[in-house]
């Protein structure tokens, strides 16, 4: 494990400063083939910074600052150099073309805070948080990873483990009493112990789907029959002409999918191609999408034609409300301007537009991101993954058979049992067991330089 | 000039670290707002670095590094704090909010290297040079910038800049001795070195195309009818499927551009709608920005559909040859596995291919590649912009001008003063003489937080 690794820790593309990590054992021997300063990194204290240049073949290829960190006081608890070159993808590339060859390897998605983990530096849960911090795109979402890699949920995770521990020891204890009948801890106040910690893990494992809309967004899907205004109020949405517009129908092929931000919220916004039945192969293409991107949204907006009836698409509209069980589905009445009508924006179901005339816009986006900000209020320390939800699952399960044989006075050792197994599994979620199969899982969701 | 600005110094995007930097008098004093760590920023010795948090209303919003420079040793010459966060373009976005609610205003594009420029850290060339590599497309590209940042140009200019300066200095002495008719310096000596100077110049200027395409890349523009098979020639030399490809003539609508690396030159490759008339708006549309790409390609392939004729499209290629003359123009003869035919691929200006079967790819890929490689080869220390390249020529024209007086045997005075006016504008290169206005429209071209 101690062989030095090297990748580019910050995001690729166009700016001022890129970052190239390198870290192992031999970190600042490679990084001194490459870099040529005033002193050598290898003579250099730790936590400090060293301007020079980097060469290959004698050449220059950037003038960069050093940063050297000393094993253990790293991210990864190893020898760390970052080298702070001009922002530009290529040029970091050609960097780390230059550092592979003088003996590093090119780091995999996640390895440098795999390295942390194996390290000691970070838990698992604490891992998890960074994975979140990077990736998730609410401002709630962020705020909660924050707490999460800081130990908040690690802690209150820890408290429960350690009270079910507790139950089963003195469930253990009062074996070797038996014989004389005592009872350490009334049953009741057990079952009450066990019955909360099943309740806990259960609603937390149940958070997982708010977390998923605070790490990635509130999905929120457009359709409608063709020419119904569906690319016209994702322009609208969006303020800028993202989608080309048309009088023809059937102009959207590929979907497009944008990020609208309200507020500290998240919104994919994805416009579909028109539902309908068609003969040209494209459409049809694109519709098969549009029915595969209304599978993950959160909700949907049917937008219909109102200048065609305001029933016109009722037939569509029922077809995906009977479809899509699940999913919040709101009736957008377009082209408003078209006709006279009486309406009012104040049902929760139906919303009358016109989104070329920009008429009701700021209701429709305050009906969505108040859908989206409901959907997000129940997260608080930590953001529940997949992961997560099953260990907690599995635990609970674990925590009903010792409740169940609780019930059914069965012997003490039988519930310990199920109750021990229960928090070998909360074990799970930081790390304190774990095996390669686990940090394979976890760090696939990694880039690569973190 | 001393308030203190912030920005994200990273790209923006996904990632492992993100950097976000402050400079001015006050860096230390806000950062410490923000900030809590062991110590004060403000006590920190310059070029450390030290561990701590982000916090805003007592909450965590980040574990984070924060590297401390001390003005004058920093980019910009100020005092300079850099913090590292967790990568992601949320986090950072708070961050910088937080910093600029703590006092410090946002750094508009390009302003940290333009107060370096102001500090004397850098000379406008090495300025421009910074820019350069950020954006430069190529490899080769990159390292001419690093040569230019590096101050190879620099120095060259300076030697010129000397040579002119003697020369007029010594027409303006003998003036001194004009009674005396003391020839100082020959005549034939004195317009030698005004031709190679004005030659040196104009051979610059001229490498401002070579230099855009090490900038850019090389573009490639992709023509034809529709369906002689564009879209599926364009996946195929990116090797995977960008463009949607259908049996229906005009499926291609939006015009699609990617980046196509091949060895150290970047192929700026477009995919454009079939060039026909339509009386489908859309296509019509999709045609006139065919036109728009054609016209700043390097290169264009024009597909022809062989088993429709191989002269098929020899009306169109007579067309574009006729508008586009200073473009180079190849025949790609597509799909020559529904025919029987007899061809080899050595001519220059014909190669026959099959997109759909793989069948004469790499010679097409090499083609383009010698081309474009071709095309960058006359650079050397300098990537030349618009702005040199005028400058150059602007200056040459003065010394044109002085070398007329010579041959017409004008008075040395005027000469000289032709000769101190190319001078001045030489000057104009490097920042020695600037205003206002040449700085901003060199900064326009930087990102934020550069």
């Amino acid at each position: 494990m101690n062989r030095t690794i090297a990748a580019l820790a910050t995001p690729p593309g166009t700016g001022g400063l890129s970052v190239i990590r390198l870290s192992g054992d031999d970190a600042f021997l490679i990084a001194d083939r490459v870099f040529s300063g005033k002193i050598k990194l290898s003579d250099c204290k730790t936590h400090t910074i060293h301007y020079g240049e980097i060469l290959s073949d004698g050449n220059l290829i950037d003038k960069v600052t050093a940063s050297v960190f000393r094993a253990p006081n790293s991210y990864t608890g190893e020898n760390v150099v970052e080298f702070g070159c001009h922002g530009g993808f290529l040029l970091a590339n050609q960097i780390i073309s230059i550092i592979l060859l003088n003996g590093a390897t090119a780091a995999t998605a996640g390895e440098f805070t795999k390295r942390a983990f194996l390290n000691g530096k970070l838990d698992l849960m604490q891992v998890e948080a960074v994975a979140d911090i990077i990736h998730t795109n609410t401002v709630a979402g962020i705020h909660t990873a924050a707490r999460q890699l800081n130990g908040n949920f690690t802690s209150s995770l820890k408290l429960l483990r350690k009270e079910l521990l507790d139950v089963a020891g003195l469930l253990e204890l009062e074996l070797d009493f038996s014989d004389e009948g005592i009872e350490l801890i009334p049953k009741w106040e057990i079952k009450s112990k066990i019955e909360s910690a099943i309740n806990y893990c259960n609603k937390l494992a149940d958070t997982y789907v708010s977390s998923e809309i605070m790490r990635s967004g509130y999905f929120v899907g457009i359709v409608g029959y063709p020419n119904s205004g569906k690319s016209t109020l994702f322009n609208r949405l969006l303020e800028r002409d993202r989608a080309i517009v048309s009088p023809i129908p059937g102009t959207t092929r590929d979907y497009i999918e944008e990020n609208l931000y309200i507020n500290d919220i998240t919104i994919r916004l994805t416009d579909t191609a028109g539902l309908r039945d068609t003969t040209d192969t494209i459409e049809i293409e694109g519709i098969k999408l549009a029915e595969s991107i209304l599978e993950q949204s959160n909700l949907i907006l049917c937008i219909n034609d109102i200048a065609m009836g305001s029933t016109n698409s009722d037939k569509l509209m029922e077809k995906i409300a009977t479809k899509y069980t699940n999913t919040k589905l709101l009736i957008v009445q377009n082209k408003i301007d078209m006709i006279a009508h009486n309406s009012d924006n104040n049902s929760s179901k139906l919303l009358y537009i016109s989104a070329k005339n920009n008429i009701g816009m700021e209701e429709l986006k305050d009906y969505v991101y108040k859908l989206a900000k409901e959907s997000v209020e129940r997260t608080s320390d930590i953001l529940i993954n997949q992961r997560h939800s099953l260990l907690l699952k599995t635990a609970a399960e674990f925590m009903k058979l010792a409740l169940k044989s609780l019930e059914d006075n069965y012997e003490n050792e039988f519930i310990a049992m199920d109750v021990r197994k229960s928090v070998k599994i909360l074990g799970e979620l930081t790390g304190e067991t774990w095996n390669e199969e686990v940090l394979e899982h976890i760090f696939s969701n990694f880039c690569i330089g973190k």
